[in-house]
């Protein structure tokens, strides 16, 4: 499954773009978000990308759990966000 | 639908457990953001309330979307997340 890296200071309509893209074609895709802001530009991407695959007649649903990443040598909790076709 | 407001400041645990209590009543229930902080307290919640209702052979799944709410009669953007049953 294709994996979006999500950062505070990522675009929420470009990673709006690349989900419905995704889902379009994997019916899935997940996003992983280290911190809040990480985690409220998922958010908002995944609201603005429910808007690009409504004329697709799909409804996105995610399901948050947390992970543990490895980020520069160090171990984090992140929030990994399972996108799917409703 | 009962509808829960989370802020920065709410505890994910507590949140975590009124979001499983309602969604064994009630199959739904939506939370009420505004901003980033209070997004990521609820995202934490949904995750740590998935593990709650794993026992019951539950899984959550949310739909975030945007909706307008007036707080001290300014009109503010916040997010929706509507919490269902896969």
């Amino acid at each position: 499954m294709e994996i979006l890296k999500v950062s505070s200071k990522s675009n929420p309509s470009s990673v709006a773009g690349a989900i419905a893209n995704l889902i379009v074609e994997n019916n899935e895709v997940a996003i992983h978000a280290v911190g809040a802001g990480a985690i409220n530009q998922s958010i908002k991407a995944i609201a603005v990308a429910q808007r690009f695959v409504e004329q697709n007649d799909i409804v996105l649903v995610c399901v948050p759990s947390f992970i543990e990443l490895e980020i520069d040598g160090e171990q984090r909790t992140a929030i990994k966000l399972l996108i799917e076709r409703k």
